[in-house]
């Protein structure tokens, strides 16, 4: 039987337990889950590259199911390196959806990379990214929304 | 490794291309789907039980990863019975997603059972059993949207 | 050049303010509307068939560019016997968007038949027959929602 | 100071842990939060009216702020009789939110009164009657969605 | 009984009259309105902070139960030190709601506080700051969508 | 009869089959559409002004009844100065939906101007100027969401 491999792409800008509880979701499903952070030479992070790896690596250290890696491609371009079939992707609400079901098809279109969506758990569904930057920038405490959140600071 | 068993519920009144294509997705996941006819002795449904099985029967036919059963409780209560952790589902768009989100949050609050949504093809889209059984009753065609839709007459 | 037929189908039970003004706004660009009453057995109506057309009749009084037609057939079928390429329709919001969006796409499927949307105005997007109904049915007034209500008593 | 009434209107068929978590969010607003369960001949319910009236009396016990009434009229009317300037509706989702949406402009056009919408709690936002008497009908357990649960059999 | 205080947040970049129906509704429910104007250091406003609050402080110029005041740190912090129970938003559609449900459940998690939503006029459904700077820059009148807009100029 | 003219606005960067399809759609209803580039200073297009014109000039070339212009106003403005009564939109989704209809709704209460509306195809719903741009800036191949890419290089 063939691995299965799948790509679970963002800026992950920081990884939040959203993200964490959509990569645990998929591990009963892939055999491999890639954590592929984008890096975008225009878009401008709070948190740099080698702290955002440093601090996701820290969070899934021992599993052998996971592998973080960033790329600088189109994502199905990815995908194809990486012979992932699949994309993973979590949906928080319908405005989420909107937006995923047009990337994905056009992902399909692409290259024929199929994606599958596993719902945020209900304690995470207003955890989003860029909340949890405004409220860093502000000086809030971000610990219920990020695991080890000390290693990002 | 463990066998992985998705679930796949419905009324399926009658199974359309829309919901063939999520079962032919699901089985690049899964090793078994049990495409699961919900069975509700207050609802009236067009085509009878044993026209719906026999009609997904052919439409699978030798197909060893894909089986046909009835079910009368709780969907989460078939899962535990068949060693299912997985229900299934397809999204066609953002109502659609609404109602799903629901349905699993209480899914897993009850059972702990998880589960996993494909997008519809952008061509199946607009499919519902609903809207099937609209053109069926008015004499229209529903070839488009029906594998062998001769099996239902 | 050819005359422009729309076919603005529904059940109008009652016609309100809402379905006015997208009649109004139709006859800006078709040469001649078409209301079409849907009549479904197995469906039952507040206002009987009789009432509803002649309702409608007495607020389009001499508007030669409108008529009102009852159908029991697929929509799209009433539009190809009555030479229509188009249906035309009223969003007052997104949950009418998603639902008359799969409509339209198995409209165009069926017999390529385009389906137009305007907008309800402002003053009419909470308007519905169903609302109109139960406010009816409770005693309540519907002068606001409903042109020459008297008719329908 | 005028008394704040509010009218918390609905079947509550049965009341669940998210209509309880409304109302306890409404008291910090208002001085009284009138429970108002609205009688349709029309309607079949799973729980009759007195079950429901007093599962509810049990549930807020001795809260000086609730009472629990019912009503066979337009809601509006209803808190015309009662001196109420508000209705109280609780918030799930987006199709929740357009359904709501209309019915509110509807009231505020019949009678100036105005809706305040509460969110439903992250726990909550899966729950409803209609899942919940599912679940029952199917004997599942309906213990983490309502409170008191035994009082209803 | 305790002082009901609830804060009004946004950048107001101009301030509305689907703002303005906002505060007006609030102030049935509470007994101060403190309008917060967030300055963020980051983003360029259209019109000054100091046009911006004399244009708000001459629309409620007398009203004893609404300030004005601007706040550059979270939301739920500036609620904390003013004694406010209750952040105050206006939704006018889907969209506007799926936002603003995940900030408030956000500040919520932070510090408790519960959000009050208010439907705007289907008036001014329509109106958003954004779409007024837009026709204000494009030299468009903008009397309908703001009151006294001359003090803005 | 009056000539009926329809404007249909953006900036088309670039031009994709889903807005090809909707001029199409619209010239069974217009007797011209004027497919209008809207030209502002301060945002970056990725392809410029003069490629994009040709773009579309190519497209339609020798079609009496559209014409390509550019325009620096408000939409509403320009439809005046062109005698044109009608706004053409396409519809991809209910995110669309909630944007397009305020902004159609302000462009009523500005100037009168009606909105007209119709469905992407199927094919082309997940297709977006933005999306697209995407895939160009990442070397992938767009001839799948825009007719005659070539002139675009």
């Amino acid at each position: 039987m063939t691995t299965k491999i799948g790509v679970f792409p963002g800026s992950f800008d920081p990884f939040t337990k959203g993200h964490e509880a959509v990569v645990l979701k998929s591990l009963d499903l892939f055999d491999q889950v890639i954590i592929a952070i984008g890096v975008n030479q225009q878009k401008k992070y709070l948190f740099n590259l080698d702290k955002r790896i440093s601090h996701i690596e820290s969070i899934f250290h021992g599993d052998m199911g996971v592998s973080i890696q960033e790329f600088n491609t189109l994502t199905v371009d990815f995908c194809k390196k990486k012979n992932a079939n699949h994309i993973i992707r979590g949906l928080r609400n319908s405005q989420d959806f909107e937006y995923e079901k047009s990337i994905a098809h056009m992902n399909f279109d692409l290259e024929g990379i199929e994606t599958v969506f596993f719902l945020t758990d209900k304690n995470h569904s207003a955890i989003s990214s860029s909340i949890v930057r405004e409220i860093y920038k502000n000086n809030g405490s971000i610990d219920q929304f990020v695991t080890k959140p000390q290693l990002l600071v």
